[in-house]
């Protein structure tokens, strides 16, 4: 394991002190524990607060986008672990201002365990809570079965339109709505070519041969549908958009929104190799391309690979993702 | 060689054109030549223009800094090589307006070769040039011989500050001054833990134990000051602090911006549990910080490793610093 730590077991919260002392402006944490995080002005008034957690290890997921335009808070656990069910509460608590509470954050067992039992716990102290699962992996699960995907970047839109809408001061339902119909037109797949280490663990999650990538891994090395031989950019790139767009059924003039989500090693200039395929399968497909997102955006430590995320966006949409945000990791005008 | 890409001939135009059509807003290519970039809107009237360039595979550099508030083009080479004197010559030609052309990059002989002749070509087209070298990196020769150091992350930080002062109407004489006022105030060092691979050589740059480090290695792998035993990140921070300290000689009380560069394939993680300790060494030191850059804004590839810069900053550079900047790959408000 060659990395850039202390002691492994303090690896979460040197982080988060890190970005908390990096970014004192934005960020606060609650109490005594640093697992909980929320925007350095909440309860921000008058506003439905939006909340997300889950493991830690990639980042910018989740405390990145805490702030202006995006979340207000989260609670983050151990490396790929849920937090508890308590420090959810203490985020909702500390968000809350008179308009409810909505949690947005991956289709995960943990997290759906301890976050609906902060819900139950937030609503016995008369806080109103809402839940909107991510689950845009189309690899996870079959469309038969989509309830059972798990989320990954396209996670990142979802908090975007969101927080746009409760920011312009949207009720508590109408940013439940928003962000269900967001998700009902984002879909995300990935692939994966070389494993990331758990530093308290010490060796890579899983193996993969020097010649091999798996189609639709999971963010925490989850099982993909496919392990194959590397291919080139163009037949890889081709093969996750189809997939993608199978699904999404894009009419003749739609118009959708891109991320190329690098997972950690992967190069940038890699992502923009596969972000030019991707320009180009879309604009022979005579889709429009509103906005494009390349980078690290959710990550699985040193995993290298990358995903892609389709965003179908009409007027609605698009308003909505062009909304200024300002968090420590995600900046638009 | 486990990458995603095509043909290894053909890396560095298909990312270029990957990024100025994910960017169509903002950039924009000169003629025939992808190398060539600059902002859509070039030539901006009545502003100095600004320019940088080198070789490709440094991505956000340094394309990325294309854009309102920083740079006004740059021309860029094959992997590690620099472009040549006509591919500047052409950006040059194209973003000069009536105030003249300040190039600002690397320290690096073929660069330098190759930007002084494309100088010496503008000028005789009646355009005037100005050069600002950035030798930032002290590991990469002594102070008594500081002029021959390499120029790293410290470039951005210039950046930032030329393209304030150009786009608050500062005439060439003054955004050569600033931004050389800034460069004498700022220093940086690098670690490296891993290479990256050249793709069209298709093997990595160079070779380290799975337990060593290599203290102030180039962003093209070249030589250190100490191949050393991987040390925790607090040791290696303080060392690396402590190096570029010794330089600046920042007196009780000054202020300091701080830039933590990940150099391709090292997990944002690493690099906030770096910027605690970092944190945690200035404020001992009874020294301020103004504004904290961590993620990735130099890289080698999938080079793993990081860079410190430290930026020694008073009111004058405070205020150009927090100017807006809206780029590709950097963005502030």
């Amino acid at each position: 394991m060659k990395k850039i730590l202390n002691n492994p077991d303090n690896f979460v919260t040197e982080m988060l002190d890190g970005v908390i002392k990096a970014h004192p402006d934005n960020l606060n944490y609650i109490g005594t524990d640093i697992h909980c995080i929320v925007r350095a002005d909440a309860p921000v008034s008058g506003k439905v607060a939006l909340a997300t957690g889950g493991g830690s290890g990639h980042l910018p997921l989740f405390i990145g986008y805490v702030g202006k335009g995006m979340l207000d808070g989260c609670a983050v656990g151990d490396i790929f672990a849920s937090p508890n069910a308590e420090q959810m509460l203490e985020v909702t608590r500390k968000i809350n201002s008179t308009k409810g509470v909505v949690y947005i954050y991956g289709n995960y067992g943990g997290d759906v365990m301890n976050f609906d039992m902060a819900a139950e716990l937030a609503e016995m102290e008369g806080i109103k809570v809402k839940t909107v699962l991510v689950a845009d992996d189309v690899a996870s699960a079959p469309a038969s079965n989509a309830k059972q995907r798990r989320g990954i970047a396209g996670m990142i839109f979802a908090f975007k339109i969101a927080g746009a809408k409760a920011a312009k001061g949207g009720s508590l339902d109408e940013v439940v709505s928003v962000t269900e119909k967001a998700l009902n037109n984002i879909r995300s797949i990935g692939v994966a070519l070389s494993p990331c280490t758990v530093p308290r663990i010490g060796k890579p999650t899983f193996s993969i041969g020097s010649d091999e990538m798996e189609i639709g891994m999971g963010l925490h090395g989850e099982r993909g549908i496919s392990r194959e031989k590397l291919q080139s950019a163009d037949a890889v790139t081709t093969k996750m958009i189809n997939t993608v767009l199978d699904e999404l059924k894009p009419k003749t003039g739609d118009t959708l929104a891109v991320m190329i989500n690098g997972l950690g090693a992967t190069p940038t200039e890699e992502l923009y190799i596969v972000y030019r395929k991707v320009h180009d399968l879309l604009t022979q497909n005579l889709l429009k391309i509103h906005r494009v997102y390349a980078g690290e955006y959710a990550t699985s430590m040193e995993m290298s690979g990358f995903s892609i995320t389709l965003f179908k966006v009409d007027d609605e949409m698009k308003i909505l993702l062009d909304e200024p945000a300002n968090t420590p990791f995600f900046k638009q005008f």
